[in-house]
């Protein structure tokens, strides 16, 4: 291989990393190459750890090394309440906020028919059986308020309605800090349909 | 380990990427686990090869499998002209255009004192043993026009008057496309400064 490919190679490889293209592909590349080769190794060995241990939780689908994740496995969480987000990430930011002590049940994606992506790739079955368990009083839909975030809380609401669990979803409306002057219609619209008394 | 600490070690291994924060680097790290194994573990190929196999060129210091980089073994360029650039990225984009036939020499960076990055660094040793060689009739300064960069011109500059080699700096001027209404200061007064029969 010459010096070339080699460095092609990597270059061709860091592309498959969102939000990557061609030019922060060679950024990076020779950044690893002559600044950081220990930073470059660490990729190497963190990278080969997760991809042989990290698998999914059996219950909840997060990511996970064992059968039962950390948060499935607590007895501090209400097990009756289930909150079913589409990515790790989204779980991360309710954990952090500190607000929820329910179980989760992560999708990894969102339906996206265009795309290849229908109920078999977001382990419906296994959140059927879940919500068949009759374990589950309460399911919260925390998808995205994206079309397709939309769609999936859709599908997933009439699962949940024909095995009678209840069904709510997170509340629309000004988010914190939020000027009237920069909000969208949508936004507006729903703020004054959701108004509370004060 | 446990699924989080795995997850955060990539994670936090993935920040060492230039302009990768905490939220990238975790888009990234699901992305490689979850939607792209194949990619991953294409990075882990590379990057293993790439970090075996890539030296520096003996010549010109560029990376290189091989004792003397493509560029330096061939026999169809100039060995009297020798380009000076910052970083591998610029000789790419200087090859690319296609105009320029004579050697290079990468310094893998510029004259930053702050950062730690002073002359040995540089390779300026391996540069002036070339410029001792009595070989270069000409040396062609392709430092970036940033602050650091003509710092390192200069410098370079100096060391090649003493050693009797002609030693010339690429054309300041308006880029190609370029508006008048837009430029800088600086550039329109070296424009000006610069300008040419026509």
């Amino acid at each position: 291989m010459s010096p070339t490919s080699a460095i092609a190679a990597l270059q061709q490889a860091l592309k498959c990393l969102p939000g990557v293209g061609p030019k922060s592909a060679q950024r990076m590349a020779f950044h690893l190459l002559e600044r950081d080769q220990d930073g470059a190794r660490e990729i190497l060995v963190s990278l080969a750890h997760a991809l042989k241990t990290v698998k999914h939780c059996s219950r909840c689908n997060n990511f996970s090394v064992t059968e039962l994740c950390n948060i499935c496995a607590s007895s501090h969480r209400n097990p009756g309440l289930l909150c079913v987000l589409e990515t790790p990430a989204d779980l991360e930011s309710v954990e952090q906020a500190g607000i929820y002590k329910g179980m989760y049940f992560v999708l990894m994606g969102h339906l996206s028919p265009l795309d290849g992506i229908g109920p078999d790739e977001l382990s419906i079955r296994q959140l059927i059986q879940l919500l068949e368990s009759g374990q589950i009083n309460e399911i919260i839909l925390a998808t995205n308020l994206t079309v397709e975030g939309e769609a999936t809380a859709d599908y997933i609401g009439d699962i949940a309605r024909k095995r009678d669990v209840k069904v709510t979803r997170l509340a629309r409306g000004l988010p914190m800090g939020g000027e009237l002057e920069y909000m969208d219609q949508g936004t507006l619209s729903q703020a004054f349909e959701g108004r509370r008394e004060y």
